[in-house]
C-alpha cells in the first residue's frame, strides 16, 4: 500500500510555504492522544504504528505530484523545490502496538523539523485513528469470548479497501483468530477464513449437490451454509451427505448459520448433527453479530464455536470515530499549548508511566519527559533520524503482547459497560508547565 | 487507485473452484440493493459506480497474487489456472451516480458467468456501499445550506487512505464545494481548500506575526484562523493587521473560528471585522459540525458563510453503515432468491421505474425486467461485454445530475427528521415471479 504525499490536508502545504519563507525549521514536537473515551468504551488499544513507520520512511513527493502542485498556482518555486527532496528525518517515540490506553495520554510523540513534523499530521491521524478505533472495538469481543474462534466478515461494508485490510489486521492484533479479506493474508500474513455464500446454493436448483460438490472442489475446508431456505432441514441434508463424503475421504468440518434466531438454530443444529454421528462439526454463526450480540449468546450457552464478525466491527458502528488530536506541544526547545475552548491540551513533551497492582494495571501518570516518576514509561524510541529503529515487533508478536495488555486490565474495564474511570494522573510538573505556557501567552 | 483482485473474501474463491469443476459457467445475474433504510434516512443517494467500472475493467491476478494463492495450499493447479486468465467479461446495468434511491430498488445488475460475477461481489459491495453512505450523508447538509460553501474536512478521520479521497468524492458529487484532501485534487479534479492550522500560530510567539507571515507566504489565500488563544482578541488582531497588508497589495479573504458556541463567536466576530473595514472578508466555521448543527446554525442566522465538515461526515457518524446486499437473482435463465428469515430477496433481473408530479417524484415500481411499466426506467447499460460503455458522465456531470435529483424530492423528505416514507411499489408481474420461484425450491 504505497501512500502519496499528497494524502494531507491543504493546510500543511500552505503552512509550509510560511514555514520555509521564514526559515521556521527548528525542531517541533508534535504529539498523538485521545481527548476523550466514546461513551462505550472504557480502554482503548493503541493499534496503527507499524503502518505510520513505513509512511514516514517511505514520505516523498513524487514528480508527477510536484507537478500537479505546479498546476494548481498555489505553490510558489522556492516551496516546490523544498518538496522535491523533503523526506522524514526526524524521531519517533511510541506506546507498542497492543498498548492499553487512556485519554489525555500520548501515544505518539514526533520529534522532526517543524515542516516535517507538520506535513504528516493528517496520514498519522487517519492511520493511528482508525486502528486504534478497529482494535479497541474487537478486544471488547475477544475479551468477551477468549475461547471461541473470532473471524473478522467486515471487508464488504468497511469503508474503503485500505479500511477493510486494516480492520483485519487491527482485530487480529486486539486477538481475532483472522479474517475472510484475502488480501489482508497476504499483505500481513493474518489467517483466512471462508466457505461458501448462499449464492452457491441458489446457483443449484438441488441443496444438496450444492453441498457435495462443495465439499469435491473444497475437500479441506468443507463447511456448508445451511440457512439459505430452512436451517435444520439444510443441517439434516448435511448429515444425511456425511457417509457418501466419507466414503470419498472427506471430512466435514462444520456448518454456518446466518440468519434467525442464532441460539435457536444452534441447538436444533447441534442436535441434528450429533444425532447424524457428526459431534465433531464446529458451528460457526455470522450476521449482525458485535460484542453485546456474542455476550448474549455466550450467556445463553449457544453451541456455537466460532463466530464471523463484520460490519459493526469494521466500521465500530456504535463509536465510528475517536477524538483524538496530533498537537505542538514544543517548538525550538519552548513548550507549547493551544487555549482554544474545550480544546486546551497539555504542553511540552511527554512521558506516561503505569503503575500495576498483582498484574493489574492500577494507574497511570502523564508528566513531563524525564521528570522523575514512579511506574513504566510506556513510550519507547521507535524512529531515530527517519529510520525506524531494529527489532520492532513482528505482527504476531504483537498480538501476543496485547493479550498480555488485555489480560492487565481490571475486572471493571473487561465489561461490556463499565462505569469505573480509570485513573490518569496528570503530574504536579506538568500542571506547572502549563501554568508557565499560559502566563508567557498572556503576556 | 489499483484495486487487488485479492480484495475480496475467501469464501468467493472457494466458490470459484466449485463453479469452475462443474463447469458452472452460465450467466448469472446479480444485483445490489439497500435492504432498509437506516432510521436517519428518508432518501439515498446512489455513488461509486464509476469506481466498480475502473475495478471491473482492470480486474486480473497478478503473477504474485497467484504465487501466494498457491503457497496457501488452498486452490487446485486448475483454479490457479483459470484466475490467471480471467478477466470480466459481463454487462452492467446500473443507476447513474447521483440518483435519488429508496430500499429494495437495486441500483447496480451486474450479468455477467457466474464466477466473474461471483468474485467481484465483495468489492463491489465495499465500493457502493461506502461512497452512497457518505453522497446520501453530504445531501443533508447541502439541503440544510444550499447557499453555503461546504467543504469536506473529514480526511484525518476518515477510516483509512481510501476513505478519505471517496469521501471527498462523493460529499462533492452531492453537492460540497470541495474538500481539504489534496490527493483528492489531484485524482478527481475536486476543489481544495485550507488555510492555516493552530500548530502554525503556536510556533509563533506572536499570533500578529504568524498572520503576517502566512498572509506574505500565501498572498492569494489569506484566511485566519482566529480562536487558538482568544477569539474575538484574535479577529481584532486581523483588523489591526489589514492596513499594513493591504500596502503589501494582499487582501484579506476571511477568517476561520474552530471551537466555541460558533453563533456567538460568529456574530462577534463579524462585527469586530465590519467595523475595522473588512466587510468583504468571509467566515468560516469547523469544529463538530454536521447537518444538524448547520441546521441550528442557520436557524440562528449566524453570520457564517462556510463550514468544514470532518469526522461527522467521512465516517457518517450517525448512521456508519448501511443494510446492503449483492445478491443472486437469476442463474442459466432461471430467476432465483434466498429465503433465509429476514433476508429473503425479490427474484429475477429487474427494472426501476420513477414518476413524477410537477417535477417531484411522486412514487417508484420495482418490476421485473421488461415487464411494461409506467415511468422513467432507472437502470442503465453502463457497461457491455466489460468494457465500459462511452459517454459516461464526468463527475461535475454527475454532480449536476445530484443536484437536480435533490430537488426533485418532495419537501417532507428534504427535512431533516421525516416521517414520510417515499411509495415504492412491488409490482404484480415480481410478485408472482417470487411465489414460482418459491414453489419451484419447495417442490
Amino acid at each position: 500500500m504505497p501512500d502519496s504525499a499528497l494524502l494531507t490536508d491543504l493546510y500543511q502545504l500552505t503552512m509550509l510555504q510560511g514555514y520555509y519563507e521564514q526559515n521556521m525549521e527548528e525542531l517541533a514536537v508534535f504529539e498523538f492522544f485521545v481527548r476523550k473515551l466514546p461513551e462505550t468504551r472504557g480502554y482503548l488499544v493503541a493499534a496503527g504504528l507499524a503502518q505510520v513507520l513505513i509512511y514516514l520512511e517511505q514520505l516523498r513527493f513524487s514528480s508527477d505530484e510536484i507537478e500537479w502542485l505546479a498546476s494548481t498556482g498555489q505553490f510558489k518555486l522556492s516551496m516546490l523545490d523544498r518538496l522535491k527532496t523533503l523526506k522524514f528525518t526526524g524521531d519517533v517515540h511510541a506506546m507498542p502496538e497492543g498498548t492499553v490506553f487512556f485519554p489525555n495520554e500520548p501515544i505518539l510523540r514526533i520529534t522532526a523539523p517543524l515542516p516535517e513534523a507538520q506535513l504528516v499530521e493528517s496520514r498519522i491521524i487517519n492511520l493511528l485513528h482508525f486502528q486504534t478505533l478497529i482494535a479497541s472495538k474487537a478486544a471488547r469481543s475477544v475479551l468477551i469470548a477468549p475461547d471461541k474462534l473470532l473471524v473478522d466478515f467486515g471487508m464488504r461494508r468497511a469503508h474503503g479497501s485500505e479500511a477493510a485490510l486494516l480492520a483485519a489486521r487491527a482485530s487480529y492484533l486486539a486477538g481475532f483468530t483472522g479474517s475472510a479479506t484475502v488480501a489482508a493474508g497476504m499483505h500481513f500474513g493474518i489467517p483466512i477464513f471462508g466457505t461458501m455464500a448462499h449464492s452457491f446454493i441458489q446457483a443449484y436448483s438441488s441443496e444438496s449437490q450444492a453441498f457435495a460438490d462443495f465439499a469435491k472442489a473444497n475437500p479441506d475446508n468443507v463447511v456448508f451454509l445451511v440457512d439459505t431456505y430452512d436451517t435444520e432441514a439444510g443441517a439434516q441434508k448435511v448429515v444425511d451427505l456425511a457417509a457418501a463424503l466419507h466414503a470419498q475421504g472427506i471430512k466435514i468440518k462444520g456448518v454456518r448459520i446466518d440468519s434467525g434466531d442464532l441460539a435457536d438454530h444452534a441447538r436444533k443444529v447441534r442436535t441434528i448433527l450429533d444425532r447424524g454421528g457428526l459431534n465433531d462439526a464446529t458451528l460457526f454463526a455470522s450476521g449482525n453479530i458485535d460484542e453485546h450480540k456474542l455476550a448474549e449468546l455466550i450467556a445463553e450457552q449457544a453451541p456455537i464455536d466460532g463466530f464471523g464478525i463484520g460490519t459493526r466491527l469494521d466500521t465500530s458502528a456504535d463509536a465510528p470515530y475517536l477524538d483524538c488530536a496530533y498537537k505542538l506541544q514544543e517548538y525550538a526547545g519552548i513548550a507549547r499549548r493551544k487555549r482554544s475552548e474545550g480544546k486546551a491540551t497539555w504542553p511540552g513533551r511527554k512521558q506516561v508511566y503505569r503503575n500495576y497492582d498483582n498484574g493489574i494495571i492500577s494507574g497511570d501518570t502523564v508528566t513531563v519527559d524525564n521528570a522523575p516518576c514512579a511506574g513504566q514509561p510506556l513510550l519507547q524510541l521507535v524512529m531515530q533520524g527517519g529510520k525506524t529503529v531494529v527489532g520492532q515487533p513482528t505482527l504476531v508478536e504483537a498480538r501476543e503482547y496485547a493479550r498480555c495488555q488485555l489480560n492487565s486490565l481490571p475486572m471493571s474495564l473487561r465489561q461490556l459497560s463499565n462505569t469505573l474511570e480509570y485513573p490518569v494522573i496528570i503530574s504536579a510538573e506538568l500542571q506547572v508547565l502549563a501554568k508557565t505556557v499560559d502566563e508567557r501567552n498572556t503576556g
